[in-house]
C-alpha cells in the first residue's frame, strides 16, 4: 500500500492509514461534538465515515467554542475534467461553511499536474477556470468564498511560500511522497505553495486564526510537513478532515480520472452516463435466478457505492438499496438505472447552476 | 577548486574554468569585433581580461549584424550591503547598454541568499530595493532598463518558471551546485527563476529576442542549465559574459562580501575606507629600503588589483602604477592614499548621484 498525492497504490487499508499517517479517528464522539456544534445535524459525509480521520479536529472545536472562529481551506488539481469523486471534500467544505458561517479559501493549482503528470500547462489552466466554475455551483456564499487559481495568485503567496520552502529540505520530500533525484524542481517546491493558504489567513491579518482543511487522505503529505513548519513560522498548524476515496464504477477502491469508464465526469452526457453505468461493476450473480437466490455484496457493488458516497443523502433509503442487493431483490438492471436517473438529474441540475453562476463567477475569484 | 554560486573554494584557476564549464576565452578576434560594433571604443572590463570568457557571443554578434538587437540581463542577491565588487557586472551592463542601444533587465532575487543562507527575507527585500537604488546611479538609461524584485514580479515570472523547473531534475541541480538531500527546497527550485530574464522578452513579445548576460563566472551554472531548457521550450539560448572575482582588500582573490575588512561597502565613510584601505594587503617588502630594492608584485597587491579592476580606467596610467609597484618606486603608504582619494571620490559620487534618482527609482522598478 503506498497512498501519496501522486501515487496510491495497492489495497488501500484506512485503519492502517491512520497508524502510518499518525493522524485520528473521526469517532463516535467528535461526531456527536460536530453535530451539536452544527446545529443538530451531521453531514452523511461523516455519519458514513467518508470523512473518517482528522489531525486536531478536537483542538479547532475548542477554539470555536471559546469564540474563535476558523476558516476552511480545501482545493483541487485540475488534470482532466472534474468528476463526482472530486466534489467530496467541497460538498462538506460548503456544509460545514454553512454550519459554522465559516470564510472558504479554495486553491486551484494549475501547475500541479503539469509537474506531476506533464499535462500541458495551457490545458490545466484553462481546466483550473472550468473547475472553479463547477465549485462554485454547489452553493458557496459568494460573500465568503474565495477561489484562486496558483499562477494568477502567485504574488500573494511566493512570498510565504518561500518561509515554507526554506525550512524543508530534499530529504524531508523525497521520503513523504517518494521522490527520486529524477523528479523535476517544480514539483520537490510545490509543496511550499500548497501549504500556504492554511496560514495565510494569519499572516495577512496579523492573528492567528484557526484553519480547518478537508481533503482526500492522499492529500495528507503535504500537511504533515507543512504542519511543523507553519507552527515554526508562528502560526497555528492546521486542522484537518481525511476523506476515503470514491470508489471506481469498474469496482475499483478509488475511481481513476484518467479512465473515462471508471467515473462520472460532471461534463457527462445522459447518454454516456447511462452507458457507463449499464457497464458498472456491482458484483451480484452471473443469473437473475442466483442473484435472487443468493443476492449480492453492497461493499462490493459499485452502484451501491456510489449511493453511499453521493447520490443517496437519507439513511434510511440508502440502507434499503443495500438490504435490496444483499438480499437479491434488485437485478442489476434496474439497480443501475435507478442510479443512472439521479446521477443525470444531479449533473442536470449542477451543470444549470453552473451556468446561471458563471457571469458571477468573478465574484468568487480572487486575483489582484 | 569549486566555482558555484554558492560556494567558491581553492584558488581559482580561470583557464581551468574555462575547461571544466565548457565555456570560451574572450579572445582577440571576439574583443576587436565588439570593439568595432561598439564604435572604436573597448571598455577597460573587457580590455584587461575581466570579463573574459563567453557563451555564444559570436552568434549574438552575428544576429546584431544582421540587424537582430539584443537585450541584456544581469542582476545581483542582495545578502549585504552592495560592494564596489558587486557593481562590475553593471558597469559592462551600463556600458553595452549605451554602445548598442540594447535595453535592459535587471532581475534582485530577494529570496536567493534567504534559502542559501537563511538571512531573514525582510533584510534581503530591503537591501533589494537599496541595491536598485545604487544600480540606477551607475547611469542607466531610465527608458531602457527594468529593474524588478522577484517576490514583487512573480506574477510575471512563475508562469514562466515552472516551465523552466518542468525541465530540470533534482539529479542535475544537485550535481550542478553542489546540492544535497538536506538543501531546502527553495533554494532548489530558485535556478527556473533566474532563468525567466533570459527569455522573457521572446516570449511575451512573441518572436525570439536574443539576449546577453554579463555575470560573475560562479553564475555560469544556473545558464549552464537553463540555456539547454530554454532552448527546449523554443526560445534563443542567451549569451553570456562571464566576469573573474573581484579581489579582496586583505589579498584574497576573491573579495569575500560578509568579511567588511576585505571589502569596500558603498555606504562606507571616508574614515572606513581609509582605515580598510591602510590595512590592504601590498604584498611590499617589509622594509621601505627593501621595497625601493625589489619592489613588489602588482598582481599579488591589492591596491593594484583596486586600480585595474575599477579604481583607473586608463590604460596608460595603470601601467605607470604597476610599473611603480613593480620597481619599488612608490610605498605602500602613499599607494594606498592615492587609492583611497580614488574610492572617495568614487563612493562621493555614486552616492550622490543615488540620492539624486532616488525619488526616480519608481520609473525603473517593473512591479504591476
Amino acid at each position: 500500500m503506498d497512498v501519496t498525492p501522486y501515487e496510491v497504490e495497492g489495497k488501500v487499508d484506512y485503519n492502517r492509514l491512520i497508524k502510518e499517517f499518525g493522524i485520528r479517528e473521526l469517532d463516535n464522539e467528535l461526531k456527536e461534538r460536530i453535530k451539536r456544534l452544527a446545529g443538530g445535524e451531521l453531514h452523511f459525509l461523516i455519519r458514513r465515515n467518508i470523512f473518517f480521520a482528522h489531525r486536531d479536529l478536537d483542538w479547532l472545536l475548542d477554539k470555536y467554542e471559546k469564540g474563535e472562529k476558523f476558516y476552511l481551506y480545501t482545493g483541487i488539481a485540475p488534470s482532466g475534467s472534474m468528476t463526482i469523486g472530486h466534489l467530496i471534500p467541497f460538498v462538506l467544505t460548503q456544509w460545514l461553511q454553512k454550519k459554522f458561517d465559516a470564510e472558504v479559501l479554495i486553491e486551484i493549482p494549475d501547475e500541479e499536474k503539469y509537474f506531476a503528470r506533464g499535462i500541458d500547462f495551457e490545458v490545466t489552466h484553462k481546466l483550473a477556470i472550468e473547475d472553479a466554475s463547477y465549485i462554485v455551483a454547489l452553493g458557496f456564499d459568494p460573500k465568503k468564498t474565495k477561489i484562486f487559481i496558483t499562477s494568477e495568485y502567485i504574488h500573494h503567496l511566493y512570498k510565504h511560500a518561500i518561509r515554507v520552502a526554506k525550512h524543508i529540505t530534499f530529504s524531508t520530500i523525497k521520503d513523504a511522497f517518494g521522490f527520486d533525484n529524477s523528479t523535476n524542481i517544480g514539483l520537490i517546491f510545490y509543496t511550499s505553495l500548497q501549504a500556504v493558504p492554511a496560514f495565510i489567513k494569519s499572516a495577512e491579518e496579523g492573528k492567528n486564526i484557526p484553519c480547518l482543511i478537508p481533503l482526500g487522505v492522499d492529500q495528507d503529505v503535504h500537511f504533515r510537513i507543512a504542519r511543523d513548519v507553519i507552527e515554526k513560522l508562528g502560526y497555528y498548524k492546521p486542522a484537518i478532515l481525511h476523506s476515503k476515496f470514491m470508489p471506481g464504477l469498474s469496482g475499483s477502491q478509488k475511481m481513476s480520472s484518467s479512465k473515462p469508464e471508471d467515473t462520472i465526469y460532471l461534463k457527462d452526457s445522459d447518454e454516456i452516463v447511462y452507458k457507463k453505468i449499464s457497464n458498472a461493476f456491482t458484483g451480484q450473480q452471473p443469473t437473475a435466478e442466483l442473484q435472487r437466490k443468493y443476492g449480492g455484496d453492497p461493499e462490493k457493488c459499485s452502484v451501491c457505492q456510489y449511493y453511499k458516497f453521493f447520490f443517496e443523502e437519507d439513511d434510511m433509503k440508502l440502507n434499503e438499496i443495500f438490504e435490496a442487493e444483499r438480499k437479491g431483490t434488485i437485478l442489476a438492471k434496474e439497480h443501475k438505472e435507478d442510479l443512472a436517473k439521479k446521477v443525470i438529474e444531479f449533473l442536470h441540475k449542477i451543470n444549470k447552476e453552473r451556468e446561471r453562476l458563471l457571469p458571477r463567477l468573478d465574484e468568487f475569484m480572487l486575483s489582484d
